[in-house]
């Protein structure tokens, strides 16, 4: 299953600003809420579907950290809204699943918008999940499309067991480490096209089959919507990077810089695979013109042997009464011959032409 | 119908600047005027169809909002640029259709072009419209060329309903306002491209036409022009929310942000179509080759297979007196016997080769 | 005809800088000088074949503008060189039509080249001419190749009549029009090309010719030319916007912008005109590809109905003498309904693979 | 054998940061590590398999060089950073053989990630090794793969000789040292590929087989990968060279700069290869296209000349038996006397199309 | 005789920085050295092979020039590099003639790297020679590898007249004049290049044979070389005319400025000769597969029209004992009659498809 090009959004057409809308697959079960407060000596972990009492975060000691999977429940996410004193554009935008990973500074918060990667269930193919990111001074909310796993799971285990340095440093560091998961998530997204591109390497050189250019096309398009994902991701995580923000603290600057690493890379990965399909698909071109060529050839030779022949063995098929060959004791054996001899020579043709 | 690839500009050559002359499709219909004036606590609406008398809007309170239909009338355009003090440049500009978007600072006011982009009624493709915004401290002209329906009639609803920020904030959030609602037609035409590549797609896949060569290159058309009205788009919308005028608060740069966030997501999606159509055109290419390679494969194995049974037939066609073959009693069964071991190595030489 | 790649400039390899030589069609005729000068009130105008008396420009009230058509007068260049204290430099690149569009900075005044373009006469084609201006404090100086006709009657024109505001502002004001004068042409060409690129692509479409690609190439090979001319004239008008010499006052900026727009709209076009033309032969290569493959269906339908019809006939036609089908009262009209079903079957056949 | 596209990572997926696992291929052999110091006058050279015992490098006089081949003791690494104060993410850095080559500044040392480039032993390729060096005040740390030879040898050699200017000179200058080692073996890379490339175009031009498209696509993709590797290393070493850090001292610059020349030759060098080969593929691709034009030109001229003479002679093979032409007495030689002249008028035609 | 991709350098690899090894074709002869001491008044040139003396440049009145042909005397270099205190990585760059354009600020002098082009002797192609020269504050070195023809010569003959300003200037103006020089023989090489595209684009449409992509190709391949050459010429250039080093003197800048316009037009040719090399490859491949759909045509024009013949004639050879038709009177006139029906309808239906 294919991703679709781009989501239905035209219904927004002509609404104000700040409308909160969905965009996007809208899933029946409900929306999970869980509160997680921690610093470095005490974890508390909560989970909650009742909204209707506003925590203030603000004053709270430790980090906070609300994850909000399922984010279709647009009254939940109006609450929270006002209650953390959230902008319109910014609810709007975690509703509208259609956007562009981005970084947004506003003041108070900074606001990141990321796309969850995971392989989709029982077919090639990726799927895309949209994270919203807040970041305040002490707490982090994080918002998911909720469509497959947890892929914070691993970081709330890491905040249970308090191993390495996670509870000890503040809210900017748990955003890192959601990053780092979600980019994490990349590198498999990144090992399954590999193999397939090898896959298809092979088989091309080995027999390319009619479907083949249909699966490079596929592929083709599975990059494309990867670069539409991980380019801007570059430059969200290196204005994190920089400390635009306050929010961000100078000790996470070099764990964010090794997230920018790992974006590179996965960059270059993806225009790697990119040239090297272009590369296959010149192959598979040049097969086709290969194989037509040798369908030819096996057309012409077979042509150019018999034709010849059929000409002298209809020569003799004629009924005039005046054929001397005809009378001839050996004008059979000699007509074998003469055809011998033909067949020979245009083997031997074919021959200096490479054709055989 | 596809559109012009340019507008017949030449007869403009030689003429001093500020000569006002209409480049573009002229229309029959009178231009309509009509004047919005509001504040957050009035507002008023009227149409008039009479400039003579110049409003002056510098020291009206509130917001004032003029939008012309029409913009072929040159007097009404003559008018209105002595009474507002417009450069005759920037009225030669809202004239000539043939604009690219873009915007000027004149100091007292920013004159900005847009293109308004709709499907075509009846035909596939994207009519375009041009649009010029005049943004003063306390007012806003607008001028459409007025060939299809008003993108700003929802924009005039919010204001009649006092619905969002709208009337509290200035004349700056009404271009914003403006200006999102061009930006969210975008998103019309880019799902209708989306769902006519996407059937392309298929078609492609299934069974590829000799027309759908054409399709894709209209489709391809459309594209580059939507590109070039896109593009600088960019720049417009970027320079305002820099506050690159004073005439742009601080309060509307969040909301310019995300016209621009909009904006850049359109140009994404307006280039990974380029991507997928070239796509495209590589599997009608290699579709064709698989054709014709199919077709020879046809051919090939009729050639292959009935030229030397023609060949044997004709050989005992023969007239030669002496062929001892004719006279045996199973001479006719041995020759079928033997055509039926040429026929059936040349079926297996097939399917050495997977041919059949 | 077409454009030369490249004039003949390798004679003056090895002479020092400034050493004046004529690069380019020399013509016979001879140069024609004509001296303008003009004020608010006052204008009057001059022809004149003789400078030996250098007048002395800076001094004089109001505006000047001497403009020389035909510059391969080498004397004429030298003496106004010393006239006017020209660099050396600038007499060279004055004389040398292959220059790049630019824009020099001398202090005491700028030198700007462009590129005239015209239709060519006669024949598809664009023609270029070089053309010079000097521009000081209160003088212009204008160098045309003088091949085509004079792109700057409608600015004399204007001059005369005092229309607009050409005769109240300064020099600067007169390069503008001289330079609008020229890019107001290229407009012109724009249009010949886009209908020679939208009679192409119908053609394409309806009934391609051999002949096309030729077509194809010749209006690509236009295009790179006409990019080679306006890429840089960006630069040069931007520099002059941006009002890098003093020589250009305040009041002319708004109107370089304008003509800096158009010189992008120009450049936008032109990048269009490439993309089409690419997508053009795509169309072309893709229908030669489908005709051939339509021609090999046709031969192998022929083929394939034939050749197993032939055989059969050629059985037949044996002389073997032990034959019982040929006995057989119903024999031939058994085979001729034997042929009946073969021809059937295969009819059926191509009809499944959709060839007929 | 063909290089991995990416190395398997997704292991670490969830781990958190500064975890160590290696990743790559891991090798049996333990790992070695050597200790050089040395300074103007003295030098000395050890080798130890024991590092449990933490030397401190910073208050020894003159320059300490520790390089270690083979990363994957994780043990062994994890007493390094706690000696010499390493960062964990420097740590997990070096043992993921995976990285973009870079340059990271952590205040105290700089690291710097580069890969080392070998011809694969009995194949054609190249086989990349990672390289990891630590910059401190008066110390180098240096971390190789181990798969292939030790490219550092040289460099010892010259340390041991006291040779040229590498004993008076401090750390960086021994970094540069181990860098230029590096960069020079790309050149036997480079040349190593150029002769690939060479004979493959004498090779195409004479005679393109088959799998010629295969080494082709070969060669491509080793160019792929190289450009992945040494494009990084550009900026990697024009930020040393521009001392971004002060653990470069201005005498190294000059060297610096020396080094960041090979690097922008080797770029261009492989850029070039890309050109060549893209222009090589066209070559192939014409070459076969020609082929199949020239296999068709064989087919039509036999089937044009014998076509019609089958077609004369069946046609006096028919049994009418009023066919006055059989009882002819000149019958039997006219109709020879017109297959003449049927074929001499279809080889003049042919010759007429320039086909033979 | 095709330029080498890259030259052999791997012997380098290894060697301590600074040791001078000569990579680049040996040339038998001896090197030359010239003394050129000039100023305003005098001029004195000497020609010595002997520098053992080293001559004190610094402190000479006037200008001096040191020119040397065939850099691989290894001596020479050394001697030369002591004297005049050279850098090591000076006198390794001046010997290793594959180095890029560059140019590099010592403080007490500058180091230029350049490629001289000249016309291969007797066969198509581009020779390519190194030449270094160094700028001191009143000398300049100048090494020549020596293999063509001297491009100096000319600036020789203007010194000794004492032409132009050249004798007036500092050092600095001799550099650009030697640079100048360099650039101009450059023009001679895209006259030829262009010469050759023309030639080609002429066959091309004519008459495009087998040959004619390799010869296309090769052009392709110089053309890439000379970018290789040109392109950092640019940067070499534009830094010198920034004056970003006090060697150049106020006066020269124009000069530079005229030598950077020259390497940018050159520029602007080279890759407008690429876009048509490109755009001929392009009518190359679509006039091959045009003439496989010719001779296709003209092979199912033959098959369509004598199979059907072929087989009504094979029809009547039958030799059923009852056939009607074959004892009619006007049986053989009626299927003569029959196969012209036939034949005239195939003409008519080939007519409708416009093949004939």
């Amino acid at each position: 299953m294919k991703n679709k090009l781009v989501k239905k959004r035209s219904s927004k057409a002509g609404l104000p600003p700040g409308t909160l809308v969905h965009i996007g697959e809208r899933h029946r079960e409900a929306s999970r809420v869980s509160i997680t407060t921690y610093d470095e000596s005490s974890f508390s972990e909560q989970a909650s579907d009742d909204l209707a009492a506003c925590i203030p975060l603000r004053d709270r000691p430790g980090v906070s950290w609300i994850n909000v999977e399922g984010i279709h429940s647009i009254e939940l996410l109006q609450k929270m809204g006002e209650c953390y004193g959230l902008h319109p554009l910014v609810l709007e935008d975690i509703l509208n699943t259609d956007q562009r990973p981005k970084r947004e500074d506003y003041g108070a918060y900074l606001f990141i918008v990321l796309k969850m990667l995971s392989p989709k269930n029982g077919s090639e193919g990726v799927a895309s999940e949209q994270v919203s990111l807040i970041l305040g001074p002490n707490f982090v909310l994080s918002f998911q499309e909720g469509l497959a796993g947890d892929p914070f799971d691993p970081v709330r285990e890491r905040l249970r067991g308090g191993r390495g340095k996670i509870r000890s440093l503040g809210a900017d560091f748990l955003v890192y480490t959601l990053i780092d998961a979600i980019v994490d998530n990349y590198f498999v997204i990144l090992e399954n096209l590999a193999d397939r591109i090898e896959r298809l390497e092979e088989e091309l050189v080995a027999n390319p089959a009619r479907e083949t250019v249909g699966r490079l096309h596929a592929l083709k398009r599975e990059i494309i919507f990867l670069r539409k994902s991980i380019w801007p991701l570059r430059e969200v995580i290196s204005g994190l990077e920089r400390r635009e923000s306050t929010l961000v603290r100078e000790e996470t600057v070099v764990y964010l810089r090794d997230v920018y690493d790992h974006t590179i890379q996965i960059i270059d990965s993806v225009e790697t695979f990119r040239d090297i399909l272009s590369g296959l698909l010149d192959i598979y071109l040049s097969t086709i013109s290969n194989r037509t060529n040798e369908v030819m050839k096996v057309l012409t030779i077979i042509a150019t042997l018999f034709m010849p022949l059929t000409f002298i063995v209809g020569l003799y098929g004629m009924n005039f009464r005046y054929m001397p060959e005809l009378e001839w004791r050996w004008g059979y054996p000699a007509v074998l011959l003469l055809m011998l001899v033909v067949v020979g020579g245009m083997l031997k043709f074919f021959r200096g032409k490479k054709w055989i």
